[in-house]
């Protein structure tokens, strides 16, 4: 019997959390769809979170990233339209206003409560529109409201990310969701991106702390779009242990359950962030095999996964071998040219450093999917790593003109 | 009066080096264009040069680096439509064979022959069809034949580049002057580019080399058009001594002389370089100042010239100085958000890490010119450095599509 079970909804697919979304004209433009969302659990969690490593960090990541200290949290609030990032000591009083005056509706402290934003830099968040909306917000909460949340914190997405997981567990059962928007500025150490995800399992906050990142390493932090790492990027989880049952102990059963549950709601969201990148007609699969180290592995990785003229190639339909063992060859890494090996979807076109006698339409059709594996492997040593991506297409730059 | 003054030609405007180029067919799609060109010194000449730092290092850049081993070179080959990169140990041997030929036919030491390709990757080299022209080609050589030479040499460039200046020393008159193609993979420690460049100063070998790499690191190592360096860089220079007079040495009047007019000329060719980069439509300058290094200043300076949004801004005559700030914020340098200040064309974007009270339409009008400078002030030190590039244009991408 398979433990993990996919269910439907996202943050209020886990027992005792409730969701709403307003539309408080935060982006004039974005006429009437809404902007401002809430996410609260039924009673106090614990919360843990994974913040950008940019050195410019917008005033949400610092305000939340402050508020996590505490013990438990009881919501988070969101919007999209203003990243409130670049925004001095003007933009952190914004984000700590809004923490309060939420808190005084929520009847709740205001270190309990996180926020996050997303959208354009630099411009002052409109608090007065966003705090006179909380009091609507908050008297909308509701377990089908999921998806309302999920929607209210889309930027230039194209479609609401939500994923969730039921566990059955020798202990009980639990479920493990999560909602997700992505878009532009993707980029390994993460993005663009917010992410928040519900549990009611009962967990401590350090064991929390360190499923939340291994599942980051293992999903976000593999994906790039752009090569552009945000202000914003935040993933956030609560857990309000609502399932009921004994806490899930370090090394449990239940605990390796817990984990992969997370592993795997973290990686679905995060296929649907590079599925959605701004423009993309391909998702990329970048494997590395063969490394001397798992820092070279990623290295070449990365430089392959972001290099322009690889994914112009790509989306070109070009099985274009030549810039991709150009690009494993100028990321520092030490590499044998002589050595490498390169396939397309299993389809060998590099044996040894240069071309394999493969016919090239062979490897015209295994890149003309919208879905394709690169696998290089460089027989240098025993270590891999892999990095999801995309191809690099006309309408990325047109829709990036300007925000 | 001006010691140095710009003059006609490129790489035989130095007294004693005559050019030709023929067509030889390497790819088939170009069209009766000349795609051979060979520069030769009359009498033996000094050389020094410069090349890609990619592990993958195209057949004729291994064989040029050998050969400048030996203390002199007659000639240089050079071809466009064919790298010879990434073809293996046959790659190497119809690099060689083709000095071999051209040894045979100029009548000098195989070693003195050096050997240049850009082009597709991959590809075996048509050494036949490239060896029986070796003949014709040689026949050809007169010294009115660099620009032949220079657009011999063109791949996606539009334009041939050549400069040249004269230098009226206390010690007599001399010539520097060069031609170089560029287009795509176009970054910092030299890309798709071939330079190569021609003095009738008399100069010792190692004075020449330091000269080079001064020089190099100056220009073609501080432009970018797509962040992708190639396999092929090469930058070659010849000092055959022919405008007579005593040795330039180290530290002389001479010597600076030189050295302005070799910096000078390489800048001229990389900016060329730059504004042909594929589907640009601006020529932006960043400079990065007040840093704490002149490492951290070059990382501030290349994440901001190869950040895709940044670059997809410019071309939307977007002033977007949040994408700018993003890049520096996530290239590992540790600046300090609060201090930074951003210019364009002088005019103040970002005072403290925030929105300066300058009117949007002064900032559009700065970014919209097909020329302006981005200025970013740490305020952490004294370092400062300058990087050339392009904005990234939807022709960039659709001109890369496939090769």
């Amino acid at each position: 019997m398979n433990k993990l079970k996919t269910i439907k909804g996202g943050v209020t697919a886990a027992k005792g959390f409730r969701a709403a979304a307003v539309f408080a004209g935060i982006k004039p433009s974005n006429k009437s769809r809404a902007d401002l969302a809430l996410v609260a659990s039924e009673v106090p969690a614990v919360a843990a979170g994974v913040f950008t490593t940019n050195r410019v960090k917008a005033a949400p990541v610092r305000v939340s990233r402050a508020h996590l200290r505490a013990p438990q949290a009881c919501a988070v609030l969101l919007n999209s339209g203003n990243a409130n990032a670049c925004t001095g000591p003007c933009g952190i009083a914004a984000a700590k206003s809004l923490t309060a005056s939420l808190a005084d509706v929520l009847d709740c402290g205001v270190r309990r409560v996180l926020v996050c934003s997303t959208g354009r830099i630099g411009v002052p968040l409109p608090l007065e529109k966003m705090t006179e909306k909380l009091p609507e917000l908050a008297a909308r909460l509701s377990a089908q409201g999921g998806r309302d949340a999920a929607q209210a914190i889309m930027t230039s997405d194209t479609f609401a990310k939500e994923f969730a997981i039921e566990v059955r567990a020798p202990g009980g059962v639990f479920r493990v969701g999560g909602m997700a928007k992505g878009a532009g500025m993707i980029d390994p150490n993460m993005a663009t991106m917010l992410c928040l995800l519900t549990t009611d399992a009962k967990i401590s906050k350090g064991t929390l702390q360190n499923a939340l990142h291994t599942a980051v390493e293992r999903s976000f932090n593999r994906i790039t779009v752009d090569g552009d790492m945000s202000t914003n990027d935040t993933v956030l989880v609560l857990a309000n242990g609502a399932a009921g049952g004994a806490p899930i102990k370090s090394g449990s059963p239940e605990h390796t359950l817990f984990t992969e549950a997370l592993n795997e709601v973290c990686t679905r969201l995060a296929f649907m962030i590079v599925r959605d990148g701004e423009g993309v007609s391909k998702f990329v699969t970048v494997q590395v095999r063969g490394a001397s180290s798992l820092q070279a592995a990623r290295k070449v990785c990365e430089a392959v996964a972001n290099s322009t003229l690889v994914k112009c190639a790509w989306a070109g339909n070009d099985p274009n071998w030549g810039r991709i063992l150009d690009a494993a060859g100028y990321c520092g890494v030490r590499i044998r040219e002589e050595l490498v090996d390169i396939y397309y979807d299993g389809v060998v076109a590099v044996r040894g450093g240069t071309a394999a006698p493969t016919p090239k339409d062979k490897l015209v059709k295994a890149v003309s999917g919208d879905k394709f594996t690169v696998t290089i492997d460089l027989h240098q040593g025993k270590a891999f790593y892999t990095v999801y991506t995309t191809d690099l297409t006309e309408k990325y730059v047109e829709l990036n003109l300007s925000e």
